[in-house]
Order: structure tokens, then C-alpha cells, then sequence
């Protein structure tokens, strides 16, 4: 039988377990331009918890005992479509289940990439590294020379960020995680400088790493992470703010930066995003990092999860913070 | 003898009549290119309060013991230099003082306008005009058909902020402010709503005064405004942030919004600005705010103090909100 995760009850602050369910299913009979697909690989990501409230967004609410949905790669069993054929590897949006019954119009058909996992579409040349390329370049404005900080510098995102900055000409790129190894890896990944922000406050820290300040920050955490970048901004600095981890499970209005007046003097500007509104950036963006990636300039991890009944621990955590680069879950 | 406002002592969140010092000084002779001016009238504005603390800022702080400054309007009385005529009237900026000698280069000379105080250049066709105008239409991209929230909108500059985006073709205007009275000056003055945020959450009123929402806050007042703007903002929302003059007189960090993980889901802009870096929109700003004065579409009002003594009352109003537009001293 088909298997697929379900919405069991809505948290309140952090998910567990109990939030989500292992259900068996019946998919329907095709229809004339649909496809059956077998899903490889699935994508969990932060912004999917924002989804398990029942509170309209910039993307619908998941439904109670109504599987999830994401970012899923998959391979075409059975095809009533002339655009694809059994066989191709297709991306789509019905993740969180092992097979998927979907209009032939919502798949998009994949090259394989010699060498590479087909994950790497959910990852380094999908969504991930599309957020990081409009968010760094569109919407932060980043110019070479720039001093750019990028927080959550570990996930998917984050590495992406500060990789594209440098290798755009950034002067100088830091990078905050969660733990020594990640910093580790921050440095060996091209960051000239990265700090475990567990370790003491983050405002001090980045001032240690960033003495003349940054004129951009990536900000996927939001909270002190944010009041901090303010602190270090430099005239004219610019933020994208793509995520705000740090309150995603918060029960109560979280507190922002008691700084925030200091964007007056700085001239600061910024700017929130939702990268479905980038999606003419994707050609770009596929030619720039696929160019990396084959001359060797990019690296990109990750940390891979097996099952689709432990797609929902992948989730947690990554929501605490213990992946290193794409969170992707292997059916 | 020529008079002085000086900084007597540095105050530790609400400034106070102890902090100013009314003295009497000599003026240095004039040199080769100098000009002696009387000061007619000076400007309060809130951005001074920030100069009584001893911090680094987009303007340096004023020195303890040492006249303050700030926009004056001032009839030259003695000249050295060949640009500037006894008679003259020039906006310069030593404010603060009856009388002062400076480089005429630091001085612009004005023309008399007919029917009109020489104060309106501190403050319709001045600085706060230009600070609306390029706020409005620059920092936060303002254009036909937006609804727009402007806090603050009895004071010089927010009066201006909301009759331009009327006269250019908001769909919707609000403004709040802290009286009655001032409220129903906003309606007088052709905002399409208003209201006294001392009477209920701002959140609520804004979200009653606009049920649709708004596309552009102009914000002068920070802190809860600020709050509540980010919760009726539009997707692709702006915000031109202007002042805070709620949190000028905090000893503690202000919490600041607590909502501002909005601006993601939203994609909203904020941007802090100054004025003096849009400088080159002078004489647009001066075109099209002395066009519509003429045509008798811009209304504008000033609270006058008389006497030199007494602006250190005037800049304590001025915090307090006892102004209805620009505050002006009359010397």
C-alpha cells in the first residue's frame, strides 16, 4: 500500500513526533495527462513549519490527517501523458509519501546530472540555492567588496549564501551555526571567518569577527541574531530576511531588535522575501552554480535520512539545528 | 550682548528646562568672507535629541558647555563677503543663538516670499518638506493608488508626508496623532482618517481606520506604530522609517516589533533614511510643494514660541507632541 505522513494535531512551540502519522492509502486510477510517480527523495525544510499552524500565509496551511506536502524527487512509473515517459526523473511538489498520483503539468522533467545524487535538485540546484542567489543578489543588493554576515550559515541556504558572496567578490564573509563542527566546516567551505553562536552572545562575537562592520546580512534566524547584525551594519547596509528559525516555535510575540531605530542613522534597508517570487532567477542561478560545481568552487553537503517513516524526526531535526547542509529524506 | 543656548548637562532619558543653559558670549570679529546674521527664527526638530547624547551619529553630538545648533533664518547685518549684501535673508545653521558669525558659504540666501513667513522655509518649503517628500516618494517608493499610514501626522514633517501622497493619488490616507484636536486637524487637512493612538491600541484603530490594509507606512514614531503598521501592511508593503520619536527618551533598549518575522511572508521593505542624503530632490520638492501652496492645495501649520529663552520649552513640547505642525522659535 502506499504510505504517506499525515498532519496529526497542530503544535503549540515545538513539533514532536506525536504531530505527524505513518498512514497507509489508496491513490486514485489515473486520469488522461497525469502521472504515477515513485518519490527518491523528499525535502524537509523550515518553512514548512510555519505551515503546520492553521494560519493563512504566503503558502496554505497543511490540513489535520491530510498528508503534507514539499519538495520531492521522483521517477515516473506510469505516465497518461505525452510530456513524460515512464522512467524520467521528475521534481515536484507532492513530497512527505512514498508514491504520488499528479497532473503531468506540475512535474518538471530532470537531466540526470552525471555523478551527482538527483538530490542535488532539491538542494544546490533547487530551491535552496534559488534563495540564496535572488535573496544575496536581488534583494540584499550584494556588490562586490561587500562585508556580508550570513546566520543558520550550515543549512542549505546559508551555505549557498555566503559561497555565491565570496565567489562574487564579497571582501570578507562570516557565517554563524550551532556548533563547533559547523564552524569547522564553515571555514573549510570558504568562510573567511564563523562562530558558534552557543558560545556567547551574538553580538559580540560577530563584532570580533566583523571589526569594520558588514554591509550585508542573510538572515535566516532573526531574534538576536538580527539586533546583532543591525549593531554591525554599516552605512547603507542592507538585510534579506528569509527566515527567522529562532521564533518559528515560539508560543509568544518574540521580542525584536531593541536596536531596530538604529536603521535611521545607518540608512538601512530591509527586506523580506518569499523565493516563489524569484522564480525568473532560476535559469541565472542554474547557469552560475552549475558552473561552480563543475569547476570545483562549490561545495554543498548533505545530510541524508532514510525512511519516509523518519521523515518526520529529519524534520525536527533540522528545526533543532542538526543537519549540515539540504536536509533530504531517502524513500 | 549676543545669546546662547548651551548644553549645560547631558540628560538621562526625558531631557529637561536643567539640561539647557541661557548665556551670554562674544562674538569673534569678522574675517575676510564672514557674515554677521540676527537670527529671526530657529528650528526645534526631534532629531536634536539624539545630538544631546554623547553618541556617534549621522550628526555629531552636541558638546557640554557649548551653544547648541540647528535651521536658523537670520537677516545679514554685516558683510565681508562678496555673495551675501547686508539685508539678506539666509538660512544657515546656528540656530540657537540671536545672533552668529559664520563663512557665507555655510549660508544660503532666500528669497522673501510674497504673503509667507521667512519661517516656512524651516519648514514647508525646508527640510521636513524635503524629508516627506523624499521619503514618501523615494524611501518608500510610493505610488498612485497606495493606501499609506503616516505616525506622527500632526508634526511638520507628517502633515507633509500625507497631503503629498493625497495630492499624488493614495487611495487612502491615515494618519495618527496624539489629540483630539489633532485628529481633527488631520480631517481638516484632507487625511481620509485619523486617529488618537492615546485612545486604544494603535494595532486596532489602523486596522478599523483601514479594513483593506496599507502599502506604505511613513513612520515617525516607532515602537508600537511601528508594530501595528507591519500587522495592516500589504504584501510588497514599505516603510519608510523616518523617526521614532516614541523611543528617543528610553534609558533601556525598546523592544521593537514583535511581528517582524511578517516581513517575510509579506515581503515588506523597511528602510530607515536622512534627509540630508536627499538633498539633490530639493528643488523638485521645492517645485511641486511650491505649486501646490500657490494653487492653495497644501495646508500647513506652525506652533510658535516666542523668544530665545524659551526654546528649550519649545523643543520639550516639541516631544511632548504639543506642536500642531512645525515648531518654530521666533527670536
Amino acid at each position: 500500500m502506499p504510505r504517506q505522513i499525515t498532519l496529526a494535531s497542530r503544535p503549540s512551540g515545538w513539533p514532536t513526533a506525536d504531530n505527524f502519522a505513518l498512514t497507509e492509502t489508496e491513490l486514485p486510477a489515473l486520469r488522461n495527462g497525469q502521472i504515477l510517480v515513485r518519490n527518491l527523495f523528499m525535502s524537509v525544510d523550515p518553512y514548512m513549519r510555519g505551515r503546520m499552524n492553521d494560519v493563512k500565509s504566503y503558502v496554505p496551511p497543511f490540513q489535520l490527517g491530510e498528508p503534507l506536502d514539499g519538495g520531492a524527487i521522483g521517477e515516473v512509473v506510469e505516465s497518461l501523458s505525452p510530456d513524460l515517459r515512464k522512467g524520467d526523473l521528475v521534481l515536484h511538489g507532492l513530497g512527505w509519501r512514498d508514491q504520488a498520483v499528479l497532473d503531468a503539468a506540475h512535474a518538471r522533467r530532470l537531466d540526470p546530472i552525471e555523478g551527482m545524487s538527483p538530490s542535488a535538485y532539491l538542494g544546490v540546484l533547487g530551491m535552496p540555492a534559488l534563495t540564496a542567489y535572488a535573496g544575496l543578489l536581488d534583494v540584499a543588493s550584494f556588490k562586490a567588496g561587500d562585508a556580508v554576515f550570513v546566520s543558520g550559515a550550515a543549512g542549505a541556504v546559508g551555505s549557498f549564501a555566503g559561497q555565491i558572496a565570496k565567489l562574487k567578490g564579497a571582501s570578507h564573509v562570516i557565517g554563524s551555526a550551532g556548533s563547533d563542527e559547523k564552524v569547522a566546516h564553515l571555514r573549510e567551505i570558504g568562510f573567511d571567518a564563523a562562530f558558534n553562536y552557543k558560545k556567547g552572545p551574538v553580538a559580540e562575537q560577530l563584532r570580533q569577527a566583523a571589526p569594520d562592520g558588514i554591509d550585508v546580512y542573510f538572515d535566516n534566524v532573526g531574534a538576536d541574531h538580527l539586533e546583532a547584525a543591525i549593531g554591525s551594519l554599516n552605512l547603507g547596509g542592507r538585510v534579506a530576511i528569509c527566515g527567522a528559525i529562532a521564533v518559528y516555535n515560539s508560543t509568544e510575540p518574540t521580542p525584536a531588535p531593541r536596536n531596530l531605530a538604529l536603521v535611521i542613522g545607518k540608512r538601512l534597508t530591509l527586506r523580506g522575501f518569499i523565493v516563489t517570487d524569484h522564480s525568473a532567477r532560476m535559469p541565472d542561478m542554474v547557469t552560475e552554480m552549475g558552473g561552480w560545481l563543475r569547476e570545483g568552487k562549490l561545495s554543498f553537503s548533505e545530510t541524508v535520512v532514510d525512511g519516509l517513516e523518519n521523515a518526520p524526526q529529519a524534520f525536527l531535526g533540522l528545526l533543532r539545528g542538526e543537519n549540515t547542509g539540504k536536509m533530504i529524506v531517502r524513500l
